[in-house]
């Protein structure tokens, strides 16, 4: 078993901070589009990063395991919000991975460790709805 | 609809930085445990922070709804991850919350906006696991 300890403190409006030790503390708001202002880290948006960055590490994982080497890993991930009957909630993360290889001739190889990633990383095994990730390889 | 988009990026070794357009990046690592450095934000830390500042600022939904003045709102929040029969994931989210109100007569009617906040919070409505709050208020 593993733990993970965050802080969040409202500091004025719809403002605050989340921090956890030894890290650089995050500015945090409600939404601009549920009144909160502009430039600040949501709750989704980190929930959208929390998946998309368990992606990358799991493919590390699986990547160094397989002995691929990585030129580049670059995302982008969307997470989608949606009135649902149990209310307002996440119905959707896509990620588009786009990977540059050490070895043109291991695509094979980095296709099956990120597909490893998708079905193992945690966090995508925490959430109800489905996490898409599509990949190109160069 | 509602959408959240992000970036993740790998730097070097089990390090990268996720972004959002207009937003101060966040470094990002494979947890110490798992073989990550020590000082960055991991994945499980970002989806503790996730929930908990969804039920911060689903609180501040209510008590400005509810005509409730908070002098201050801090919050611990612990993240819990195991192994289950499908693979590792969060297995369990809670929240100590503690607020101040301006007037403290008010405490009645904070207990019922965090348990709404706690009820409709999206990011919580997105997990398979369960989220506890524990509120103290003074």
């Amino acid at each position: 078993m593993w733990t993970y300890e965050t802080t969040v403190n409202w500091s004025e409006g719809k403002k605050g901070e989340t921090g956890s030790e030894g890290k650089p503390g995050i500015g945090i708001s409600t939404p601009p589009e549920f009144g909160g202002p502009q430039g600040f880290w949501t709750p989704e948006d980190l929930l959208t990063s929390s998946v998309a960055s368990c992606v990358l590490t799991s493919t590390l994982f699986f990547a160094e395991k397989g002995g691929i080497g990585l030129r580049s890993y670059k995302s982008k991930s969307t997470g989608t919000m949606e009135k649902t009957p149990a209310g307002l909630a996440i119905t959707g993360v896509k990620i588009e991975v786009s990977i540059e290889l050490e070895d043109a001739g291991q695509e094979a190889e980095i296709r099956k460790a990120v597909e490893r990633a998708e079905k193992t990383c945690p966090i995508s095994n925490s959430l109800k709805c489905p996490v898409e990730v599509a990949l190109s390889v160069s």
